[in-house]
């Protein structure tokens, strides 16, 4: 039996992935899988309880306002998500009681516990900092997990009453001591071979913390979106963000 | 001004560190330094507000019911506690209000959120293991840290229902895969020049994600401890644990 | 113009993988793809001045002999030599002054390294122990290749006269403290999610020396595959193992 | 038995680590302990085979004459040599035949190590980058051996004829790339708790290799020098570095 799940976007490279393991899930059933020019109308055939979309901007607001009115929860990693979006998703939810809607940019569970984890530790640290590394024919350093990473340490310091992090450098080479966000210090690695990996350091008397992501491949994506087909029926309304169903 | 602290075992190497680490806090003041044969009144003659315990098993006990008998909170480092301590500790503070007092096995802030990040982590990975590495005189393998990490990430799989780990091992050397905590394999490593220091890896798919802690030196208990100073006021009663102080 | 590359075992996923890398190196030109059933004549014809043979045990004897005796160097990712073959080979290369054939069981260059720097390091460090990481469906632990390595630590451990790590351990549970490999302890770490990944730890006073291998996919044979080509002619005779051909 | 040594500068934080490190070794004889105002006569009284010298630049060329003119080894960490200097070394050493002079100016041999295998492992990968990581009360950034690791790669990826590191990089905040020594961009951290540790990473198809150098405290020196004490018999002449006595 299991979770009777939908996937929209189902031919593309992340939809075939998140077939793959529903697939390979014994708690979940797929039951439709809809791509372009499919009717919508298989999903309410099939009785699809949650569907999962990675379609396009411009498919993706019908495919939701679809889903709502016919009672299907919807876990979302279909980019171009701005307010007015979501308050538009937010109205249609209004009619009804019961169904969840989960809109995430980041799916890898790993990056989005690394964030979490890194927003909890900062208070109890002087020093911060994070080094991130990606393959060669990256566009933009740091990347912006790493960028964001280092705002919500910043913002916990902040919150905790704390000042600047220590650091006696006088005499640098311009760049040595990496980009600074909000305070905290960023540095990116280009490297071949490597995929996408983040390190976030703190330290206090005689003693560090690290925590590190690694990704390995393409489809790390596939257990947070299947975490997100499990809990979505147990959080009613719009929920952004992977990290509020990790319990943390 | 800032909160008026004693401290108990003051000459002992530990109870120094702490008086080093009270006086080079801006928002603690340090009032009275207390060691065999001082008396405990001097607490009260200075103001003292909170008191840190790094004494022994024989003499914890009638620091505990004086401070609590006058209002003074604590923290606490002394081992020896069973749950008739606990208990005891617990009926003397019936007899007030506002007193707080914290004991805990283990201040070295990052080995304890390392245990913590580790329990909230566990759910979402199929794989856990655990490596520990300390200098090679230490007498137990693997380190007593390393055995209760291991546990809470075993406690923490078969809450959220999982299944033993993936392992497709069928032919190994013997100790290979390590030692077997509640189905989490913990390996040790002992080597010259290095101190204390615990890693913990989770895999999914395509991903890992790491937590690791490094103890430098052996002072890494006191920013736990002078944690612990600033907030006990606001845990009346017994808090075990200093995990329970870091908003996890 | 370039090297003039033919490449024996073209269809196998390894044999493409290394067309791929020979297309993209300015300074080799691939000249033949030969695969089962196709004539070894296409070799001379097309001016092949180094095969790479990733080809069966019954196929890559005879494809050695034609290319030695039309003086083609050999760069072979094939397995199965034993001594036997090896005597064979070298008594083909007598007939020759100046052809050069490398047979390697393994060319990932960051493994290859690693191994040999392991054994340079190894005489100046008292700790000595190996961590390795793969994927949970390998079927033996430790890899071979983190045995291999145990080894070359262990024998020139011996050979500096040096005796056994420091080791006080004197409780341990089961398999804590690894496999025992020629007194070098090593660990295997089994991670979903994780490809293949081989860490030396050496200790000594105050310091440690890590060296680690990563690879994150199946082409990382590439690199030392190209690097063989590129030096095979510099290298007349047999040559066992690409560790020879890094200058080390 | 063992070799008789003598320790110039012996009062000295670091002498009297040299010398808790020659008291520790079997193959080691202390003979003499010299600091300001002995005389060095006691050296050959006391039949010192060789010494070694962490004094000042204003003691040691005086030291240097006097051990060289009677047979005495000399093992040197004291700072301050320049060309003059070391031409002056190589003179006295002219009028003799077997004494061998070392003069290094880093010990820590896991430090020596990685500077030696990042130089031989640059040729083999596409991609090269230094990260660093001190105490914040470090002054300059990056480090002076992250910047000499940084140019020895520089300098073997010329002597191959490499070019420049892979990065499609072409929008980065400013510092995000670290600083450019060479064509090698180097990272600093600054990190309360942390001592002096440098990883050096490289990479190319599907792989990563890292050479990571840990110290944990002040005496990491200690056993480069008891290294160089074991081994300067056996070169004569003048030896600038430790490098030159591991074997690589």
């Amino acid at each position: 039996m299991g979770i009777k799940v939908g996937v929209l976007g189902a031919k593309g490279r992340v939809g075939s992935a998140v077939i793959a393991g529903v697939n390979a899930s014994a708690d979940l059933e797929l039951v439709a899988e809809i791509d372009q020019n499919d009717s919508l109308s298989t999903l309410t055939e099939k009785g699809a309880e949650v569907i999962v979309d990675f379609t396009t901007p411009a498919a993706v607001m019908g495919n939701l306002e679809y889903c709502i009115a016919h009672g299907i929860h919807c876990v979302v990693g279909t980019t171009g998500f701005d307010d007015a979006r979501y308050n538009q998703v937010r109205e249609w939810l209004t009619a009804t009681e019961n169904v969840g809607v989960l809109i995430a940019p980041n799916f890898a569970i790993s990056a989005v516990l690394t964030m979490a984890f890194a927003r909890q530790a900062a208070p109890f640290f002087e020093s911060a900092e994070v080094v991130e590394y990606h393959h060669p024919n990256k566009l933009d350093a740091p990347s912006g997990t790493a960028i964001k990473t280092a705002q919500g340490i910043a913002e916990a310091r902040r919150e905790a009453g704390m000042g600047a992090v220590p650091d006696a450098t006088d005499q640098a080479l311009d760049g040595a001591r990496g980009a600074d966000v909000d305070g905290v210090n960023v540095h990116a690695v280009r490297m071949t071979g490597m995929v996408a990996h983040e390190e976030v350091i703190f330290g206090t008397t005689d003693q560090s913390l690290t925590i590190r992501q690694d990704s390995y491949g393409r489809d790390s994506f596939v257990p947070g979106v299947l975490t997100g087909v499990r809990q979505v029926a147990d959080h009613p309304g719009l929920t952004v963000g992977l990290d509020k169903y990790l319990g943390l």
